[in-house]
């Protein structure tokens, strides 16, 4: 019998905490059912105890999803594993995840604590975990820079008080397959009980090689639980990409001799619902999910190509989830049709509400735009102007000219909580104008930090628009993302959405890499 | 005595071939001397048998580049090799790289010649490029899925005709660390004057591991020679990325015990300017070029952070060029300012004609945007209406306006050869309606394949947008950059660039992955 690979995607949780990369609410439980469609073992929601927000989340998360595991975060003590625990209750299936730095350098620098008292905070929060969930993970934070025989004393100390899952962070990116693979290996070997609890790996990016990293903490090290983000959304050069470590191990069965329960056709609309939400661009030439994977060019490749496709292709883009754009909806489309898109495409809104005011958008959008995508519904739900009652920033009117020679100038109307506002600028462009336009009347004092445009669908020169707007203040980094078939008018809601990030000014504590 | 690690950059061979990455001769030049400041060992500058057009390419790149090799691709027969070799002539280092398929799959269903055939033509392509050069690599292509058996018959006769570097592709990204470190490591055993040559890594990213399986061939297979590509630019996923193959072994220099020569300091410079002058987007969460790289979000980090740098960082951002963006030059800078400007960049300009046509363009930027970024000055430069002369299709004039609730509009005046061209179209938005006035008019009846949007510079609402815009006709797709602080005007700059790519139909060969 082969053995089974545990898929833990940590994009609500690891991801997200990418500067930028906040999600609301309804944001990730609309990532979160597309995850459990891909059939991910374990879904890390959220980090309960960082803020009111993400407590909320965790819950909702957990309330939701019935197939998979959901999981949420917490330090290594016991207000955070109970906030977490609270958070959990609704779950089918829930985890602790808990966690406490182990390595000389986060000791001391950060922790300020000897390691006898992190050994026994480890023990103690394992302990009152192992109370409230049957399941629960324990994290040695910055693991594979951690002394070895302090590390195996604290994982078999936890290992002893019921942890289920050990992890080993390379919180750093700082690892080579065949030394981390060794690594696992060894904690493994010494540790009298590593065989009551599942091995895991969390490998970070920075040198390239968090994919390969995790591969050999599987295959040289044991380890039978991955964990992972939806195109390596992470913190910096981010996690261990889920769509490329699945499908290594797919792939490459021959070699890994391991099971994976995800349904790959999943991956690629994952993908562009988080590189959706977040406005984090996936690059042409990123594998399995990228626009360019499964393109070939060159004219020996397209012949070898054409003559088996077995000469340069590995896998089928099919399997992954690649098809052509399929025209779903128009114009005459009703709100049944419309209706049962959106939950063929996952998103089941709670709210008849919700949907009557995507409904009335969609209606707008078809009028001005004959073919309708599912990646135009996606956006037209990411949209935040769909539930205008929860903004307090929301665009009501606009107009813009530029003409060559002369100064671009825009003049936009909106709404300011219940006041409106109308302000006039010129600009560089018509962008710049509208943004300062808006910035005039609102003063935010915010720095443009990025500003990105794709087109939603390709194929048309009558594709939408999806703007990033990536704003920054005071150590604060929140990106607005907006759609509309006019980028001008995309820009100006992806700004205002920004503007409405910045406003609901959420502190909390964020966690480990 | 540390062994040097051969770093052989492709990104103008193996990286242009990804689709829509095709890149004129200027702009490869201005390339290749970026490649020469990083100090790159190895410049393949492309094939020159391909297309009379590559041909030059590589003549010019021969002739400029001082400190690095210059590289030619070449199919294993003489007229290949012959013309290789004549393009290469004015080098000061050349290397002449002949290939040919090996694998059982690529003879059969591709070449469809038997192995006995395949080992003749490896044999006496060597033979003859050896008349030719002192310097030559040898690829089997496909080399990794091929009988080890005959692989070694093949090479061993290769290296005895004098072949100097052995280069082994993982054409289609199929490898695994720990298997290609041990075939790398097998060929060289069983090979008995394998020593005689350098042996080379070439991985694919579609499992994305190229980055582990090239340093996996070099520290467990004993390979000397890396090659790869900025940003890792290439086919379907690419090809291993040198800034982080660069960055692994600068990094854990502690396990590979190897000299790289690169000066880092000019990588992200590289990246910037390969991604500008392909329109590929570096996504953000990229490890050591991504936006984010070098940027931490959750709160515990940054704290972190601030304790001991090292608790979070395995690099500084200094090191790989990160640096914050410096004003360089403003409205009353000289002509000699901006040309020692275009010096420091490296963008030496063969004709003084160009250098006017592109101060005059600085000076007109500078009208509309106070500060002058690097990244604009190389915008400018990468800008093809900068030399009009060569363009068949020019924008003279354009203006537009949109607002809420009616139809935009565009009016586009534009040149085609020597006859003015004058349009008007609706549509979606903006951009929709300004392609589709030029397009009323050309007729093109290529399809939009992609449309994106960059700010140049960021920090500021005044940026730049640099537009690509990527068309597909028949089978060719090509890349289209404009750059402009009016995102409109970029688009129509961005779409008559891809055009006049387009109608400088050139027919070429490609060549191996």
């Amino acid at each position: 019998m082969t053995d089974k690979l545990i898929i833990f995607d940590t994009t609500l949780r690891d991801g997200e905490q990418s500067p930028g990369a906040s999600m609301t609410r309804d944001e990730k439980l609309r990532i979160a059912r597309q995850l459990e469609r891909l059939r991910v073992d374990v879904i890390e929601a959220g980090f309960a105890a960082s803020s009111n927000g993400d407590f909320e989340c965790v819950k909702a998360i957990a309330a939701h999803i019935k197939d998979s595991t959901v999981c949420s975060l917490a330090r290594a003590n016991d207000r955070d594993i109970a906030r977490a625990a609270e958070a959990l209750a609704p779950a089918a299936r829930a985890r602790i995840h808990t966690f406490v730095a182990t390595s000389p350098l986060h000791m001391e620098k950060k922790l300020r604590m000897t390691p006898d008292q992190v050994f026994e905070q480890a023990r103690l929060a394992v302990r009152f975990a192992r109370n409230l969930c049957a399941d629960v993970e324990f994290s040695p934070e910055d693991g594979y820079r951690s002394e070895p025989d302090f590390l195996c004393r604290v994982l078999e100390a936890v290992i002893a008080e019921g942890a289920t899952t050990i992890n080993i962070p390379d919180t750093v990116g700082y690892a080579v397959p065949e030394l981390y693979g060794q690594f696992i290996r060894m904690l493994r070997e010494r540790i009298p009980n590593s065989g009551r609890a599942v091995w895991s790996v969390h490998c970070h990016n920075d040198l390239g090689m968090a994919v390969a990293n995790s591969l050999a903490g599987v295959k040289l090290g044991g380890a039978r639980q991955v964990e992972c983000t939806i195109n390596g959304l992470g913190e910096r050069a981010g996690n261990c990409s889920l769509e490329e470590v699945v499908m290594a191990v797919k792939t490459r069965r021959d070699y890994y001799a391991l099971e994976v329960g995800i349904d790959t056709t999943q991956i690629v609309p994952a993908s562009r619902m988080v590189s959706q939400t977040t406005g984090f661009v996936v690059q042409p030439n990123k594998a399995v999910v990228g626009a360019n994977a499964f393109a070939h060019a060159s004219g020996i490749h397209q012949d070898g190509v054409l003559k088996a496709r077995d000469t340069y292709e590995i896998m089928r883009a099919e399997d992954v989830g690649w098809s052509t754009n399929r025209i779903v909806l128009g114009k005459l489309s009703g709100r049944n049709a419309f209706k049962q898109r959106l939950q063929e495409l996952g998103i089941e809104s709670d709210s008849e509400a919700d949907i009557n005011a995507a409904f009335a958008r969609f209606k707008d959008l078809a009028d001005r735009k004959s073919e309708i995508f599912d990646e135009d519904i996606l956006a037209l739900m990411n949209d935040e102007s769909v539930t205008p009652a929860r903004e307090h920033y929301r665009l009501l009117a606009m107009s813009q000219r530029s003409e060559i020679g002369e100064r671009p100038h825009a003049r936009v109307v909106f709404a300011v909580g219940e006041r409106e506002h109308s302000a006039e600028s010129d600009g560089n462009g018509p962008v710049d104008a509208t943004l300062k336009a808006i910035e005039s009347q609102v003063g935010s004092g915010a720095e443009l930090a990025l500003y990105s445009v794709n087109a939603i669908t390709s194929g048309s020169t009558e594709s939408q628009g999806e703007v990033t707007v990536r704003l920054q203040l005071g150590g604060r980094v929140v990106n607005g993302v907006g759609a509309d078939p006019d980028i001008v008018v995309a820009s100006a809601k992806a700004y205002l959405s920004a503007l409405n990030k910045l406003h609901s000014n959420v502190d909390r504590v964020a966690a480990q890499g």
